[in-house]
């Protein structure tokens, strides 16, 4: 069967046809986030049409259309709640969508969440029955799978993962909470320890790379590999940061794997192995329990559109 | 149909012969914690001999034996991996209690787990399907509900959550990690708290309450109530504390309900009304998302009991 899976960003909107976890043919496109909602959904579904026409195929192919989307879903309600980036508030998104289409099944969940499902039934976390993904991006996203289910919680509340409590009264969150995960863990919160450690240390090789190229995700871990002291100590706080996060969800859940996705995890095994070796020496009973993988979110830029269209297979 | 639970624990072991969530009889007897584990189980199965005599029941009357123990439990293989408090490690509970009570269909789980399951189906959270339970006893237990099933994570080491971080660097755990939620959290840390409170505040109505009548878990209630103004900062702060780990499950689960039980929840109000006020203001979302009750726990020391009769329910 095949299926339409569609990943919306603040930026751009990405739809691919999907068989059995693989995209057969895919578009993007620039979205306009602060447009009126019915105006944002007649663009992605003029892309649906487009995607379709490329690959040859006719509505009538398609099972189902699944939409991933940030903020807070009612995925049961077809509703997107709220979202910081897209002028989204209480939009119907799934009515609209099957009234701007034709298809009857559309479903729509958490962006973060149709990539952990997309990473877990098709990506890093194949064969497991229990996992956690883990988003480092502009914010933390999380998605749960327990026992081969994604975990929602009630009205789709709940796997706001980059909310949760870390260091009280620490730094400040994009929630305006303090020292949540997110505020330690995110792409964003890394490049911010990067310059401080920056204007602390002006004599670091981390200074100088940082002024002359600018500081992103990848900053620290070029600067670290080439042993710049500063790089390296800077590192290992972030690891610890992240680290103390897949801590926590893995006493939890103590899920077979952690699927580590976003930006920041394109470092590949300068990230994941400490990790790794992070959650075996922290998680609570590990000399007693199965050890917990972690790897590399595999299906990178392509996990949101495969989960979402794995939202609308029964 | 009629199934005995029972809730061993580091002190005593309580058994009672269960049906559709109400006791019909019980008994308890104390727990030779580091005696042989063949020594342990037989002075619980002769235990199961009494509470079915003193009920009039046969074995033939019993469905089956549940068993709720403290410690790491791999549900699926019946075995007790370790126990802090009994002289339990890598035991075969499952298939020693069948042997010594002749009964076939035994099942064990972490005992917070059967507290969790036994309040979630026929207590504090019934009719719900997603419910958090925190037990604030010498540690912090949790027991979760999802869909109507107890999350366990994979080999059932999951649901640690007294060992959440909630502060990096912080208060020492029991474990030996800094900063998890059990240290601050749990009945002993909450006397920890008014301890030090009153070395700091030696002229408060709550140091001079506690010099005539020790510190328990009530301390800290008692002159909040009566105006101190220490104990109601020292009250305060712990309500704190405890909110933030309510909020971090929350976040990740948003159940209908969050039950809060062992020793500390006999406050009631005085505890049970400013977290349910701390988890409204600060989980994520709040004002999109439905209300999440807080509620002490209504079936006290039963709940074990009963939740693990109902572990043997198909």
């Amino acid at each position: 069967m095949k299926y339409v899976g569609i990943d919306i960003g603040g930026m751009s909107v990405k739809c691919g046809v999907v068989e059995d976890g693989v995209i057969l043919v895919k578009k993007s496109a620039p979205i306009k986030a602060q447009a009126d909602e019915r105006v944002i959904l007649q663009s992605i579904s003029a892309l649906v049409d487009k995607v379709l026409a490329a690959g040859n195929f006719e509505k009538k192919d398609i099972a189902g259309i699944g939409i991933g989307c940030p903020g807070s879903i009612d995925d049961e309600a077809g509703e997107v709640r709220y979202c910081c980036n897209i002028n989204f508030t209480k939009t119907p998104i799934v009515e609209i969508m099957r009234e701007l289409t034709g298809v009857k099944n559309v479903r729509v969940s958490n962006d973060a969440n149709c990539a952990a499902l997309g990473e877990t039934l098709y990506g890093a976390g194949k064969g497991a029955k229990n996992s956690v993904m883990i988003t480092l991006g502009t914010g933390v996203g999380t998605g749960i799978v327990v026992e081969g289910k994604l975990l929602t919680g009630n009205r789709s509340a709940g796997s706001e993962g980059g909310h949760i409590q870390i260091n009280m009264g620490g730094a400040t969150c994009g929630c305006g909470k303090r020292g949540h995960y997110e505020a330690y863990a995110s792409a964003t919160a890394l490049m911010n320890q990067v310059a401080a450690a920056c204007e602390k240390h002006p004599e670091s090789m981390l200074a100088k790379h940082a002024a002359e190229h600018g500081i992103d995700g990848k900053t620290v871990f070029t600067c670290a590999k080439m042993g710049d002291k500063v790089a390296v100590s800077t590192l290992k706080r972030y690891i610890k940061y992240v680290g103390e996060g897949l801590v926590t969800f893995a006493n939890i859940f103590y899920p077979e794997v952690i699927i580590v996705g976003g930006g920041v995890s394109n470092a590949g095994d300068a990230l994941i192995l400490p990790l790794k070796e992070y959650v075996a020496k922290n998680v609570y009973g590990a000399e007693y329990n199965p050890t917990i993988e972690v790897v590399a979110a595999k299906l990178k830029n392509d996990a949101g559109i495969i989960g979402a269209a794995a939202l609308c297979i029964e």
